[in-house]
């Protein structure tokens, strides 16, 4: 069944109002009449709902009952990773959205060989963040994907001051990293994972991770490239904390 | 450093003689000179070579030494997926092999959507082995993961009886089917799993993996695409095997 995410300020309960894209995606994609029905997500509830009217501005939908799927992940899991191209960074946010990430942010590293164009720059963020909600209601979350907008590398070790947890994929890291053990640590509700752009992350960027406490981690035993990486963090995170 | 894979006939020792593709790619493509170095693997060894010489046919390499990493998964592991477009089959491919795949092989299932076309199978598979070269090479393997030909569903149930585990990736399976406890279990060499087409696995499907032995698992709390689910499987694995 289709899924929307809407703002709570669209709920008027018992009914809730979907207007925009989602409108014209209901009646124009979708077809959808009087009767038929969907999911709406808002604020980490979903509602089972029955179209109630479709007018020229909007769909009036009738919540039938509210669930308690639990579709997230018990930690927040943030994807820090080196500036890439827009292609891949498309995909990464698609893909680890529906790995249940938390957040993307993009950051300027050394070894980026992709330039921040400042006009096309909110306009990206947009696309992206379409197309985590669009992710998002494909693989039943009840949460979108919070893109960040491209951080400098200083900023970045600033702000992981908020997280219980950093950590940095790491080719070099001692095999014996304890990966497992840092996830399922007790009081980790937050986690930031750096992951280096094409050219991988430089010496002197590990430098400035590890003095902002930052643990370095492998994935595995054969090299991974920057769009799979994110895949593997967030494959693994959610097996251990939900398997 | 670059990484060729080579036929065991190609080794004359001391000596690997490098050609076709591989010999276009180090002389024209990376422009390289004598006295440059690579790696060449084959059967499960990997050498670091130094180019001796550059011939109008040929690339002759020196073997300096044999080297003893293990990058290869302790188990073989074939992702099993229901026939999907062409794009998403090679993105597949690409994937599995950086995440450690010994085999894919591509099953005609009751929801695939695409039609197999007999004319282009052998340069579609020939394409598909293409791209398992080349990320094998990338990722620093010793091994290229095999494509099998498309089979039907019947001789793959046939061909399940070879494997040491057989599972398939089921939304509605228990959420407690021991995932972990299945892949670690001593005496397991081979894994087969059963990803489905877009649309899913069938009732019927369900029904006859099932009086074949093969056993459902989930992959987490989201619903996950069929280009998501086999790099959730690889990374998972490798992880449990690994870390």
């Amino acid at each position: 069944m289709q899924r929307y995410f809407i703002d709570s300020k669209q709920i008027d309960y018992p009914y809730i109002k979907i207007i925009d894209n989602d409108y014209h995606h209901i009646k124009t994609v979708m077809r959808m009449k009087k009767g038929d029905k969907v999911y709406a997500c808002s604020n980490n509830t979903s509602y089972l709902c029955v179209i109630d009217d479709i007018t020229d501005t909007d769909v009036v939908l009738l919540i039938q009952t509210e669930l308690n799927e639990q579709t997230e992940l018990p930690v927040e899991v943030t994807i820090c990773q080196g500036l890439v191209r827009k292609e891949k960074m498309e995909e990464t946010v698609d893909y680890i959205t529906e790995l249940g990430a938390y957040a993307y942010m993009p950051v300027i590293m050394e070894r980026s060989i992709v330039k921040v164009n400042n006009d096309k720059r909110e306009r990206k963020n947009e696309r992206l963040q379409k197309i985590a909600k669009e992710a998002a209601e494909q693989s039943h979350r009840k949460q979108v994907l919070k893109v960040h907008d491209i951080y400098k590398w200083k900023d970045m070790l600033e702000e992981s001051k908020n997280y219980d947890l950093c950590l940095f994929a790491y080719e070099n890291a001692d095999k014996d990293a304890l990966y497992k053990d840092l996830i399922t640590k007790d009081g980790i509700h937050s986690i930031l994972v750096v992951i280096g752009p094409e050219g991988g992350i430089s010496l002197k960027e590990v430098e400035s991770l590890l003095s902002y406490n930052f643990i370095p981690i492998t994935l595995g035993k054969r090299i991974l490239r920057t769009q799979v990486a994110p895949l593997y963090v967030m494959s693994t995170i959610g097996f251990m904390l939900e398997q």
